[in-house]
């Protein structure tokens, strides 16, 4: 969906000619620069607004391919790009890495550590990150996959045990140290099960000499009945049998009960030691809810009406993960990048429109798909009538996460990169930097 | 230098037969998979002898590139590479990921803090690190540049002051934070210099809206008369006038007396208000002399003889940066890759002698001439008759590094990296990651 601007091709340059016009240029202020908040920025680069995107980091994260840095097969600027970068060609956009802390809804400004930033028209995309249901203490024990620092600390822990294994004459401990947990069979899950599996069993069985790294025990745990369940149950079953032709053991139907130095404990009482847990379950919206003084749901997402505002406010837009809504058909809006894309590209339009006295259409979303990769030729894809797992889904998936990369450098070094792994079952970053380096 | 094995063409499958066998072949330990260890390593791939390589991290570092990573040139996993994937297919090497904790010279054993390792022959290639001359206090104030993790830490101490001079409302506060010192005006400091003076002038001169990054100030302190002192003096002069244009302060003949938060303040009382300050000063061998008990020179290292023994032990050998050594021309031998390269091949070659009953020759090293790069189409090279600077010298450098660089992938991948930022005047990695990520 592209934004026809109130004065197309007017640059903002050319509009402001004095200070008291500038004032007088709604500022639209963006809340993260995930998939929802950048694309409502581009989407505004030729309207007559002062953008403003605050971001407590200064990289957009391609979140998709996360999983892969976590498991030493890419580096993190292949994937991560500097937000202002991005924006870097958009004059009417300012970029400000600071932390919020909270919303000033009725005086209208934005409130950081360091200062107040008013806003007209607010745009709340500060996404989810992964939620322990209360037990916070297993999160040093069960690291979760989020930015690009826990994909860094996660590949050191990976590799560490591996190496650590390889060092101890304890028998015991190098089991444990060769067994790995995931927890959650959502899309992360799955692929960082499959990567470990992939790499236990391919990239580095030839590397050392005390230990067979092929050994390694790889453990999936889903508390539901199926793995993906936002899939199909055919496909579900399709991705358990080609996760378990890579070794991985699925346990379903029994959630984590505790977590520790020992390993993981199940509330079937099944015990399972490991020295390397991995969360991938729970997801908890931001904060913004309580920011904006809004009702949200049970996983903190702010619940907003078909135009994404929340009750009372129609300045403010909340997309993304951090939005629970249901769109003009009815459909409760999964919490997917296209579709914080096409939130974030709905709020721009409709902050326009506001602008120009017209009362946007409600948002509708519109889905392309679902796809998720288990390992090398192994995937699965669910583009409703058409569903394709193994070779032609993993191809599917290969390309369209190549197709979205931010950047074009980054599509060819990447591109580069997987070809490379491909042809030699190799992985490029197997690094143990961080605090895991003596 | 290559060696030539006792058996030539002996593979050490086919020797040992029989465990008795097995423990007759020499044990030879290498501390430390730097460029001096790791050909030491490789030396002895067709050797009869159990090789052990032990390293407290998992990666070999091509440390003169080093200085990319920490200035968002280039991607750690570019320059890093798996000590164990090196040595993969070498089946008499094995790699352990440990920390020395002393070496027993009379018993013949290394001890790590998990177990103890007996050797035949120890090759001690430690290395060096950064030293602040008794001032350990300036470490938190002015990072030091050595391993992988110190890079990415100096990549986003560099990239958060200009976002943290784009937030702030404070002059004075946006002046420190735009100002950067680099103590030491050899290789590292030099480069380092350049590279930020470049990066705050070309790559992100279009990204910030409330401030001028090019009006960045980059300060090179050298305590010396000159910088890279190891190049002659017309060379240094030249690299001198080429920071200059790049907009580098040099200053000479000044050291440093203390750094804190506010900045630097130097012994002729000049402070530098900075909230960016990188050491590039001082080298400190490694603990290696206090582990074999013998005597070192004021840089820690050890004192060793024409055979890289130190006395009394000629089953000990010490290289690269941990070794003082006179070369048989009498020559001092400098602390640079390619010596350490040499050093490595050498004590390969003289165990290989030993074992045969051989008495090695004396160590000889070659000189290939010094390099140094201070920014685009701008370095300097001293090949002793042949002296370049500028482009030519900047060719030189880029094509030697390519060259050396481990691993194909990595020589196409940073290719391609340095044609697109030499294009784009962009670099590839400008996050930041760690403690700074909120």
């Amino acid at each position: 969906m592209s934004v026809t601007p109130v004065q197309s091709g007017s640059v903002p340059g050319e509009i402001v000619t004095g200070t008291d016009q500038a004032r007088h240029r709604p500022r639209v202020v963006i809340l993260g620069a995930g998939f929802g908040g950048l694309n409502a920025a581009t989407a505004l680069r030729r309207a007559p607004v002062e953008v403003t995107v605050i971001d407590r980091r200064n990289y957009h994260l391609f979140q998709p391919l996360l999983y892969q840095v976590a498991t030493a097969g890419l580096s993190p600027a292949q994937i991560a790009m500097p937000i202002r970068r991005i924006l870097s060609r958009q004059s009417n956009a300012t970029v400000l890495m600071d932390k919020v802390e909270a919303v000033d809804t009725a005086a209208g400004c934005v409130v950081t550590g360091s200062r107040r930033i008013p806003y007209d028209y607010l745009i709340v995309a500060t996404g989810a990150r992964h939620t322990y249901f209360g037990n916070d203490a297993w999160a040093e024990h069960a690291p979760g996959l989020k930015t690009i620092t826990d994909a860094t600390a996660i590949r050191a822990r990976i590799l560490a045990a591996f190496e650590r294994a390889e060092v101890t004459d304890d028998p015991r401990l190098r089991q444990k140290l060769l067994t790995f947990v995931v927890v959650g069979g959502g899309p992360t899950g799955v692929e960082l099960a499959g990567a470990i599996a992939e790499l236990s069993r391919r990239t580095i069985v030839h590397d050392f000499r005390r230990i067979d790294s092929s050994s390694a025990r790889v453990v999936l745990v889903e508390a539901g009945e199926r793995i993906l369940p936002a899939m199909p149950p055919c496909l579900s079953r399709k991705a358990q049998g080609q996760l378990e032709r890579l070794g991985v053991e699925v346990v379903l139907g029994n959630a984590v009960a505790g977590c520790d130095d020992s390993g993981v404990r199940l509330v079937d009482g099944t015990e399972i030691g490991s020295a390397c847990i991995l969360w991938a379950a729970g997801v908890m919206a931001s904060r913004a809810a309580k920011w904006i003084g809004a009702a949200a749901d049970r996983a903190g997402r702010v619940i907003v009406d078909e135009r994404l505002n929340p009750p009372g406010h129609d300045e403010i837009f909340v997309i993304g993960d951090t939005a629970s809504v249901t769109d003009a058909a009815g459909r409760p809006v999964p919490g997917v990048a296209p579709a914080a894309k096409q939130m974030g590209r709905y709020a721009a339009y409709a902050i326009l429109g506001d602008m120009a006295g017209r009362h946007p259409a409600p948002f509708r979303y519109r889905d392309f798909g679902n796809l998720a990769t288990i390992g090398r030729k192994a995937a699965v894809a669910d583009f409703g009538k058409t569903r394709l797992s193994g070779y032609p889904a993993w191809l599917v998936w290969n390309f369209a996460h190549l197709w979205f990369l931010v950047g074009f450098r980054n599509r060819l070094v990447v591109f580069l990169d997987w070809a490379v792994a491909y042809a030699r079952n190799d992985r490029a970053a197997r690094l143990i930097t961080g605090h895991h380096e003596a």
